[in-house]
Protein backbone atom coordinates (compact mmCIF):
# COMPACT_ATOMS: atom_id res chain seq x y z
CA UNK A 1 0.00 0.00 0.00
CA UNK A 2 1.37 3.48 -0.75
CA UNK A 3 0.61 5.56 1.87
CA UNK A 4 0.89 9.28 0.53
CA UNK A 5 4.11 10.93 2.07
CA UNK A 6 5.05 14.60 2.64
CA UNK A 7 6.99 15.76 0.63
CA UNK A 8 11.35 15.40 1.77
CA UNK A 9 13.27 17.99 3.56
CA UNK A 10 10.74 20.27 4.84
CA UNK A 11 13.13 23.11 5.89
CA UNK A 12 13.17 26.45 6.39
CA UNK A 13 14.02 28.94 3.91
CA UNK A 14 11.72 28.07 1.01
CA UNK A 15 13.08 28.43 -2.57
CA UNK A 16 10.12 29.27 -5.26
CA UNK A 17 9.73 25.95 -7.16
CA UNK A 18 11.97 24.07 -5.02
CA UNK A 19 10.44 20.65 -3.10
CA UNK A 20 9.49 22.44 0.26
CA UNK A 21 7.43 24.71 -1.81
CA UNK A 22 5.61 21.99 -3.91
CA UNK A 23 4.59 19.83 -0.55
CA UNK A 24 3.96 22.81 1.33
CA UNK A 25 1.41 24.04 -1.74
CA UNK A 26 0.09 21.00 -1.94
CA UNK A 27 -0.72 20.28 1.52
CA UNK A 28 -2.36 23.28 1.69
CA UNK A 29 -4.54 22.70 -1.43
CA UNK A 30 -5.72 19.43 0.11
CA UNK A 31 -6.65 20.79 3.47
CA UNK A 32 -8.74 23.92 1.68
CA UNK A 33 -10.45 21.74 -0.55
CA UNK A 34 -11.05 19.40 2.45
CA UNK A 35 -12.27 22.24 4.14
CA UNK A 36 -14.46 24.63 1.94
CA UNK A 37 -15.04 22.16 -0.96
CA UNK A 38 -13.92 22.93 -4.57
CA UNK A 39 -15.61 25.79 -5.26
CA UNK A 40 -15.18 27.68 -2.32
CA UNK A 41 -11.45 27.01 -1.71
CA UNK A 42 -9.77 29.64 -2.71
CA UNK A 43 -5.84 29.57 -4.83
CA UNK A 44 -5.18 33.04 -2.64
CA UNK A 45 -6.16 30.70 0.67
CA UNK A 46 -3.94 28.14 -0.04
CA UNK A 47 -1.10 30.01 -1.56
CA UNK A 48 -1.78 32.02 2.02
CA UNK A 49 -1.62 28.62 4.14
CA UNK A 50 1.78 27.71 2.19
CA UNK A 51 2.92 31.06 2.61
CA UNK A 52 4.01 31.56 -0.68
CA UNK A 53 2.05 33.89 -3.53
CA UNK A 54 -0.93 33.28 -5.61
CA UNK A 55 0.95 33.79 -8.90
CA UNK A 56 3.57 31.34 -7.56
CA UNK A 57 1.11 28.83 -7.26
CA UNK A 58 -0.15 29.61 -10.96
CA UNK A 59 2.96 29.54 -12.11
CA UNK A 60 4.42 26.33 -10.45
CA UNK A 61 0.65 24.45 -10.76
CA UNK A 62 -1.31 26.21 -13.49
CA UNK A 63 -5.15 26.70 -12.63
CA UNK A 64 -7.35 25.71 -9.49
CA UNK A 65 -8.81 22.53 -11.62
CA UNK A 66 -5.08 21.41 -11.59
CA UNK A 67 -3.97 22.33 -8.73
CA UNK A 68 -6.86 19.94 -7.54
CA UNK A 69 -5.55 17.04 -10.23
CA UNK A 70 -2.19 17.10 -8.61
CA UNK A 71 -3.81 17.16 -5.43
CA UNK A 72 -6.19 14.84 -5.97
CA UNK A 73 -3.96 12.32 -7.70
CA UNK A 74 -2.13 11.38 -4.25
CA UNK A 75 -5.28 9.70 -2.08
CA UNK A 76 -4.43 6.34 -3.29
CA UNK A 77 -2.02 4.56 -5.89
CA UNK A 78 -5.03 2.60 -7.86
CA UNK A 79 -2.34 0.05 -8.87
CA UNK A 80 -1.98 -0.67 -5.21
CA UNK A 81 -5.82 -1.02 -5.17
CA UNK A 82 -6.04 -3.16 -7.63
CA UNK A 83 -3.00 -5.59 -6.20
CA UNK A 84 -5.00 -6.19 -3.05
CA UNK A 85 -8.10 -7.06 -4.93
CA UNK A 86 -6.80 -9.01 -7.10
CA UNK A 87 -4.32 -10.81 -4.83
CA UNK A 88 -6.50 -13.90 -4.11
CA UNK A 89 -9.79 -15.92 -4.70
CA UNK A 90 -12.75 -14.23 -5.49
CA UNK A 91 -14.27 -15.65 -2.41
CA UNK A 92 -12.18 -13.82 -0.59
CA UNK A 93 -12.76 -10.47 -2.74
CA UNK A 94 -15.62 -8.66 -0.33
CA UNK A 95 -13.27 -8.70 2.59
CA UNK A 96 -10.28 -7.70 1.42
CA UNK A 97 -11.65 -4.65 -0.38
CA UNK A 98 -13.93 -3.73 3.04
CA UNK A 99 -9.92 -4.46 4.66
CA UNK A 100 -8.20 -2.43 2.67
CA UNK A 101 -10.53 0.55 2.80
CA UNK A 102 -10.93 0.71 6.47
CA UNK A 103 -7.27 0.31 7.03
CA UNK A 104 -6.19 2.54 4.56
CA UNK A 105 -8.51 5.31 6.09
CA UNK A 106 -7.35 5.02 9.83
CA UNK A 107 -4.32 6.56 8.02
CA UNK A 108 -4.93 10.28 8.90
CA UNK A 109 -3.09 11.67 5.88
CA UNK A 110 -5.34 9.20 3.42
CA UNK A 111 -8.60 10.38 5.01
CA UNK A 112 -7.93 13.71 4.87
CA UNK A 113 -7.29 13.78 0.99
CA UNK A 114 -9.85 11.41 0.18
CA UNK A 115 -12.65 13.35 2.36
CA UNK A 116 -10.93 16.09 -0.16
CA UNK A 117 -11.85 14.38 -3.04
CA UNK A 118 -15.53 13.74 -1.75
CA UNK A 119 -16.08 17.03 -0.16
CA UNK A 120 -15.17 18.41 -4.29
CA UNK A 121 -17.14 15.88 -6.26
CA UNK A 122 -19.88 17.21 -3.77
CA UNK A 123 -19.64 20.32 -4.65
CA UNK A 124 -18.36 20.56 -8.06
CA UNK A 125 -19.10 19.18 -11.23
CA UNK A 126 -15.69 19.48 -12.68
CA UNK A 127 -14.22 17.43 -9.54
CA UNK A 128 -16.89 15.29 -9.97
CA UNK A 129 -15.56 14.59 -13.59
CA UNK A 130 -12.26 14.82 -12.81
CA UNK A 131 -12.90 11.69 -10.22
CA UNK A 132 -15.54 10.06 -12.31
CA UNK A 133 -12.91 9.85 -15.15
CA UNK A 134 -9.37 8.85 -12.97
CA UNK A 135 -11.44 6.16 -10.94
CA UNK A 136 -13.23 4.99 -14.55
CA UNK A 137 -10.06 4.53 -16.04
CA UNK A 138 -7.48 3.81 -13.53
CA UNK A 139 -9.45 1.32 -11.34
CA UNK A 140 -13.06 0.26 -12.42
CA UNK A 141 -12.12 -0.60 -16.52
CA UNK A 142 -8.99 -2.31 -14.95
CA UNK A 143 -10.47 -4.62 -12.09
CA UNK A 144 -13.83 -5.59 -13.61
CA UNK A 145 -11.81 -6.92 -17.05
CA UNK A 146 -9.96 -9.20 -14.72
CA UNK A 147 -13.77 -10.13 -13.59
CA UNK A 148 -15.81 -13.39 -14.77
CA UNK A 149 -18.93 -11.62 -14.26
CA UNK A 150 -21.71 -10.11 -16.05
CA UNK A 151 -22.26 -6.66 -15.81
CA UNK A 152 -18.96 -6.32 -14.31
CA UNK A 153 -18.44 -2.47 -14.60
CA UNK A 154 -21.84 -2.04 -12.87
CA UNK A 155 -20.84 -4.40 -9.52
CA UNK A 156 -17.47 -3.38 -9.36
CA UNK A 157 -19.01 0.58 -9.55
CA UNK A 158 -21.64 -0.79 -6.67
CA UNK A 159 -18.32 -1.83 -4.70
CA UNK A 160 -17.47 1.33 -4.92
CA UNK A 161 -20.82 3.40 -3.71
CA UNK A 162 -20.73 1.61 -0.64
CA UNK A 163 -16.72 2.15 -0.18
CA UNK A 164 -18.11 6.04 -0.30
CA UNK A 165 -20.93 5.54 1.59
CA UNK A 166 -18.97 4.12 4.52
CA UNK A 167 -16.65 7.12 3.99
CA UNK A 168 -19.20 9.77 3.68
CA UNK A 169 -21.71 8.13 6.69
CA UNK A 170 -18.86 7.22 8.99
CA UNK A 171 -15.92 10.09 8.65
CA UNK A 172 -18.33 13.72 6.84
CA UNK A 173 -21.69 12.51 8.94
CA UNK A 174 -20.04 10.89 11.62
CA UNK A 175 -22.80 8.98 12.67
CA UNK A 176 -22.85 6.86 16.01
CA UNK A 177 -22.13 4.13 16.39
CA UNK A 178 -21.04 3.58 12.97
CA UNK A 179 -18.05 6.33 13.54
CA UNK A 180 -16.65 4.67 16.26
CA UNK A 181 -17.17 1.02 15.57
CA UNK A 182 -14.00 -0.70 15.09
CA UNK A 183 -12.50 -1.37 12.17
CA UNK A 184 -12.98 -5.67 12.67
CA UNK A 185 -16.39 -5.29 13.25
CA UNK A 186 -16.90 -3.19 10.08
CA UNK A 187 -14.80 -5.63 7.88
CA UNK A 188 -16.86 -8.61 9.30
CA UNK A 189 -20.23 -6.45 8.14
CA UNK A 190 -19.53 -4.97 5.41
CA UNK A 191 -17.20 -8.11 3.73
CA UNK A 192 -20.24 -9.86 3.46
CA UNK A 193 -22.32 -6.85 1.24
CA UNK A 194 -19.42 -6.06 -0.61
CA UNK A 195 -18.48 -10.13 -1.94
CA UNK A 196 -22.78 -10.27 -2.74
CA UNK A 197 -22.09 -7.77 -5.55
CA UNK A 198 -19.33 -9.79 -6.91
CA UNK A 199 -21.65 -13.04 -6.67
CA UNK A 200 -23.86 -13.91 -10.20
CA UNK B 1 -44.01 8.38 -1.14
CA UNK B 2 -44.74 12.21 0.66
CA UNK B 3 -42.83 14.47 -1.14
CA UNK B 4 -41.70 17.48 0.92
CA UNK B 5 -44.35 20.31 0.12
CA UNK B 6 -44.86 23.90 1.17
CA UNK B 7 -47.04 25.03 3.99
CA UNK B 8 -50.55 25.76 3.10
CA UNK B 9 -52.10 29.00 3.30
CA UNK B 10 -49.45 30.43 1.23
CA UNK B 11 -50.65 34.31 0.76
CA UNK B 12 -49.04 37.59 0.10
CA UNK B 13 -48.43 40.64 2.52
CA UNK B 14 -47.38 40.96 6.05
CA UNK B 15 -49.56 38.62 7.44
CA UNK B 16 -49.39 35.87 10.14
CA UNK B 17 -48.19 32.90 7.56
CA UNK B 18 -47.52 35.16 4.38
CA UNK B 19 -44.22 34.71 2.47
CA UNK B 20 -41.92 36.88 4.68
CA UNK B 21 -43.06 34.90 8.39
CA UNK B 22 -42.58 31.78 6.40
CA UNK B 23 -39.06 33.18 5.59
CA UNK B 24 -38.09 34.51 8.90
CA UNK B 25 -39.32 31.26 10.29
CA UNK B 26 -37.38 28.90 7.88
CA UNK B 27 -34.55 31.16 8.41
CA UNK B 28 -35.01 31.16 12.19
CA UNK B 29 -34.93 27.35 12.06
CA UNK B 30 -31.68 27.15 9.96
CA UNK B 31 -29.90 29.35 12.41
CA UNK B 32 -31.30 28.08 15.90
CA UNK B 33 -30.96 24.18 14.61
CA UNK B 34 -26.99 25.06 12.56
CA UNK B 35 -26.14 26.58 16.13
CA UNK B 36 -27.54 24.45 18.72
CA UNK B 37 -28.51 20.91 16.36
CA UNK B 38 -31.69 19.12 16.32
CA UNK B 39 -32.58 17.93 19.98
CA UNK B 40 -31.15 21.32 21.66
CA UNK B 41 -32.93 23.54 19.33
CA UNK B 42 -36.54 24.36 20.32
CA UNK B 43 -39.86 25.65 18.39
CA UNK B 44 -40.05 28.04 20.98
CA UNK B 45 -37.02 29.53 20.27
CA UNK B 46 -37.20 29.76 16.52
CA UNK B 47 -40.56 30.89 17.10
CA UNK B 48 -39.05 33.78 19.31
CA UNK B 49 -36.22 35.12 16.84
CA UNK B 50 -38.78 35.06 14.02
CA UNK B 51 -41.09 37.07 16.09
CA UNK B 52 -43.83 35.10 16.19
CA UNK B 53 -45.59 32.91 18.15
CA UNK B 54 -45.05 29.28 18.72
CA UNK B 55 -48.32 27.75 17.98
CA UNK B 56 -48.17 29.81 14.41
CA UNK B 57 -44.93 28.05 13.71
CA UNK B 58 -46.76 24.51 14.98
CA UNK B 59 -49.98 25.35 12.64
CA UNK B 60 -47.42 26.26 9.23
CA UNK B 61 -44.87 23.88 9.78
CA UNK B 62 -45.90 20.84 11.72
CA UNK B 63 -43.90 19.09 14.04
CA UNK B 64 -40.55 20.05 15.11
CA UNK B 65 -38.97 17.32 12.54
CA UNK B 66 -41.07 18.56 9.70
CA UNK B 67 -39.68 22.12 10.28
CA UNK B 68 -36.56 20.33 10.05
CA UNK B 69 -37.10 18.93 7.31
CA UNK B 70 -38.51 22.17 5.53
CA UNK B 71 -35.49 24.37 6.91
CA UNK B 72 -32.58 21.98 5.76
CA UNK B 73 -35.10 20.89 2.38
CA UNK B 74 -34.07 17.06 3.65
CA UNK B 75 -35.70 15.24 1.19
CA UNK B 76 -38.22 12.46 2.76
CA UNK B 77 -40.11 12.12 5.58
CA UNK B 78 -39.13 9.30 7.82
CA UNK B 79 -42.07 7.73 8.86
CA UNK B 80 -42.77 6.78 5.20
CA UNK B 81 -39.74 5.20 4.92
CA UNK B 82 -40.25 3.20 8.29
CA UNK B 83 -43.45 2.54 7.06
CA UNK B 84 -42.09 1.20 3.54
CA UNK B 85 -39.08 -0.65 5.60
CA UNK B 86 -40.92 -2.35 8.26
CA UNK B 87 -44.31 -3.56 6.11
CA UNK B 88 -43.17 -7.20 5.09
CA UNK B 89 -40.65 -9.61 6.55
CA UNK B 90 -37.35 -9.20 7.32
CA UNK B 91 -36.53 -11.20 4.04
CA UNK B 92 -37.88 -9.35 2.03
CA UNK B 93 -36.30 -5.71 3.64
CA UNK B 94 -32.92 -5.14 1.56
CA UNK B 95 -35.03 -5.31 -1.74
CA UNK B 96 -38.03 -2.90 -0.22
CA UNK B 97 -34.89 -0.60 1.03
CA UNK B 98 -33.08 -0.58 -2.25
CA UNK B 99 -36.38 0.01 -4.53
CA UNK B 100 -37.84 2.56 -2.02
CA UNK B 101 -34.61 4.59 -2.27
CA UNK B 102 -33.90 4.06 -6.07
CA UNK B 103 -37.63 4.95 -6.89
CA UNK B 104 -38.13 7.89 -4.82
CA UNK B 105 -35.00 9.37 -6.78
CA UNK B 106 -36.53 9.24 -9.65
CA UNK B 107 -38.33 12.06 -8.50
CA UNK B 108 -36.49 15.11 -9.88
CA UNK B 109 -37.54 17.21 -6.61
CA UNK B 110 -37.08 14.86 -4.25
CA UNK B 111 -33.31 13.82 -5.67
CA UNK B 112 -32.33 17.80 -5.90
CA UNK B 113 -33.53 18.14 -1.93
CA UNK B 114 -31.45 14.54 -1.15
CA UNK B 115 -28.57 16.15 -3.22
CA UNK B 116 -28.72 19.55 -1.35
CA UNK B 117 -28.84 17.67 1.97
CA UNK B 118 -25.72 15.58 0.95
CA UNK B 119 -23.50 18.62 0.01
CA UNK B 120 -24.72 20.33 3.07
CA UNK B 121 -23.44 17.40 5.14
CA UNK B 122 -20.48 16.92 3.08
CA UNK B 123 -19.10 20.68 3.59
CA UNK B 124 -20.59 21.91 6.94
CA UNK B 125 -20.23 20.33 10.22
CA UNK B 126 -22.54 21.81 11.37
CA UNK B 127 -25.14 20.64 8.92
CA UNK B 128 -23.81 17.31 9.33
CA UNK B 129 -24.63 17.56 12.70
CA UNK B 130 -28.40 18.07 12.08
CA UNK B 131 -28.38 15.67 9.44
CA UNK B 132 -26.70 13.12 11.92
CA UNK B 133 -29.30 13.63 15.08
CA UNK B 134 -31.76 13.76 12.86
CA UNK B 135 -31.46 10.46 11.00
CA UNK B 136 -30.46 8.97 14.47
CA UNK B 137 -33.43 9.84 16.00
CA UNK B 138 -35.99 9.92 13.72
CA UNK B 139 -35.25 6.65 11.69
CA UNK B 140 -32.19 4.50 12.84
CA UNK B 141 -33.25 4.20 16.17
CA UNK B 142 -36.62 3.72 15.38
CA UNK B 143 -35.65 1.10 12.95
CA UNK B 144 -33.57 -0.79 14.38
CA UNK B 145 -35.34 -1.11 17.80
CA UNK B 146 -37.64 -3.28 15.51
CA UNK B 147 -35.26 -5.25 14.50
CA UNK B 148 -34.31 -8.47 16.44
CA UNK B 149 -30.48 -8.37 15.40
CA UNK B 150 -27.28 -8.10 17.22
CA UNK B 151 -25.85 -4.78 16.75
CA UNK B 152 -28.96 -3.21 14.91
CA UNK B 153 -28.40 0.71 15.10
CA UNK B 154 -24.99 -0.75 12.95
CA UNK B 155 -27.10 -2.68 10.40
CA UNK B 156 -29.42 -0.04 9.93
CA UNK B 157 -26.89 2.40 9.46
CA UNK B 158 -24.43 0.61 7.31
CA UNK B 159 -27.85 0.25 5.07
CA UNK B 160 -27.56 3.94 5.08
CA UNK B 161 -23.95 4.29 4.07
CA UNK B 162 -24.91 2.07 1.07
CA UNK B 163 -27.58 3.95 0.14
CA UNK B 164 -25.63 7.15 0.61
CA UNK B 165 -22.83 6.24 -1.52
CA UNK B 166 -25.38 5.20 -4.05
CA UNK B 167 -26.79 8.17 -4.70
CA UNK B 168 -23.19 10.03 -4.28
CA UNK B 169 -22.02 7.59 -7.13
CA UNK B 170 -24.95 7.54 -9.47
CA UNK B 171 -26.38 11.05 -9.46
CA UNK B 172 -23.21 13.58 -7.59
CA UNK B 173 -20.05 12.14 -9.50
CA UNK B 174 -22.27 10.45 -11.79
CA UNK B 175 -20.28 7.08 -12.92
CA UNK B 176 -20.83 5.66 -15.53
CA UNK B 177 -22.49 2.98 -16.56
CA UNK B 178 -24.03 3.24 -12.66
CA UNK B 179 -25.05 6.98 -13.35
CA UNK B 180 -27.65 5.29 -16.34
CA UNK B 181 -28.07 2.23 -15.22
CA UNK B 182 -31.85 0.56 -15.20
CA UNK B 183 -33.21 0.66 -11.63
CA UNK B 184 -34.58 -2.77 -11.67
CA UNK B 185 -31.20 -3.66 -12.72
CA UNK B 186 -29.47 -1.68 -9.66
CA UNK B 187 -32.34 -3.16 -7.00
CA UNK B 188 -31.41 -6.82 -8.26
CA UNK B 189 -27.46 -5.97 -7.52
CA UNK B 190 -28.36 -3.53 -4.17
CA UNK B 191 -31.01 -5.52 -2.95
CA UNK B 192 -29.22 -8.70 -1.84
CA UNK B 193 -26.40 -6.12 -0.38
CA UNK B 194 -28.67 -4.12 1.53
CA UNK B 195 -30.08 -7.72 3.28
CA UNK B 196 -26.94 -9.17 3.89
CA UNK B 197 -26.48 -6.13 6.76
CA UNK B 198 -29.59 -7.70 7.91
CA UNK B 199 -28.41 -11.59 7.96
CA UNK B 200 -27.31 -12.06 11.87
Amino acid sequence: VEVPDRAPGKRKGRRPGGEDTRGAVLAAAREQFAEHGYDKASVRAIARQAGVDSALVHHFFGTKDQLFRQALEFPLDPRAIIDVVLAGDLDGMGERIARFALSLWEEPVVRTRLLATLRAAATNERAAQMVREFVKRELVEVVAARLDLPDAQLRVELIASQIVGLAMTRYVIGMQPLASAEIEQLIALAGPALQSYLTP
